[in-house]
């Protein structure tokens, strides 16, 4: 499972990591997230400057695709030369968003009858662009999810993980970083959220 | 409040991140968290760079000084050369640690007879180095704090923020940051939690 986590200038830490950890415990299965950019090095909303493993078209190939929460979301999403990038594929790919990387799916016509999770700052502008806002940490339908941003990301993560590797895996990926003495409810908690969003054959 | 988040090769970003994204959220009360190391860039456990932007000796004159969980965290609190570069102050700082972050306060001496939180892993060598172990995601006494590291770094941070800038700033980060739909019960959950060890003039 090779999966893209999408990053630009701008970008928000707190959640693209939880993503990135969450998702590389799941290593010995074969899983690798990987940020994935337009340059080699982005700076985040707060500052801080990572590098890229891997080029934007790594998103049209990759089994997994995520676009995150961004300070200039909203000027991507019109930003048609970057649009263009993409071949992203939910016959052949998961594809979700964190926050306002919501903006992004809904310009890549992803959401299509589908509600969507986002930031209440978010909301307005995926209104404008037709897309119902529900007020829920995690939302999917098929192969499209979005979460609602910031610490809902381990919804998203929960998410990824029983699509690709099942129940048994995730709760274990789950149940290694929650809190201690908390596990449980926790991990419950999570995967009750997620699971009502299964393909019936799960 | 400048508070010096420390990682070196090997860091956990999950946490890292968490706590780095919600305590810059308090960047319009002047808070501001960087990643302080002994190189300018390290390398997390599933292999992502990112810059530091302080060296090490940035941890002595901190307002807060905060180890993280790391692959080598053992070695590293066993290694007097870099243990001997800290001169952190509990009087003047507020000191604490992720996960396996907590040998090296152990190491330090901080920990003196208060018990410490960390994940299963890091337990009995935590033991064997004299301290008691308690099976929560959070404890703190004074000013030196021990998460059980992972997704229990939203507790390290309510108890900064709580410490550094007030109840009603930490409730506004958090709210910003929970879940859409589910933050009421999300923020008021981590208040509680942390609460209990605030000193008794807040």
């Amino acid at each position: 499972m090779r999966i893209a986590l999408l990053a630009f200038d701008g970008f928000d830490e707190l959640e693209l990591f939880i993503l990135c950890g969450l998702l590389n415990r799941l290593g010995t299965h074969g899983w690798k997230a990987e940020i994935t950019s337009l340059a080699s090095q982005i700076t985040s909303m707060s500052g801080v400057t990572v590098h890229a493993a891997r080029p934007l078209e790594f998103a049209n190939e990759a089994d997994a695709v995520v676009f995150g929460s961004n300070t200039y979301a909203r000027a991507m999403a019109e930003n048609s030369a970057l649009v263009d990038r993409f071949q992203l594929d939910p016959l052949r790919q998961l594809i979700a968003a964190q926050g306002s990387g919501s903006l992004m799916l809904g310009r890549l016509g992803l959401l299509a009858e589908m509600p969507a999770c986002v930031d209440v700052h978010t909301k307005p502008w995926l209104n404008e662009a037709g897309v119902r806002v529900v007020k829920e940490p995690f939302h999917a339908r098929g192969s499209v999810a979005t979460s609602s941003g910031g610490l809902a990301a381990p919804y998203l993560a929960a998410w990824l993980m029983m699509r690709g590797a099942g129940k048994e895996a995730t709760q274990q990926a789950l149940q290694e970083a929650a809190p201690e003495g908390q596990k449980e409810p926790y991990v419950q908690q999570i995967m009750r959220t997620v699971r009502v969003f299964m393909p019936p054959q799960d």
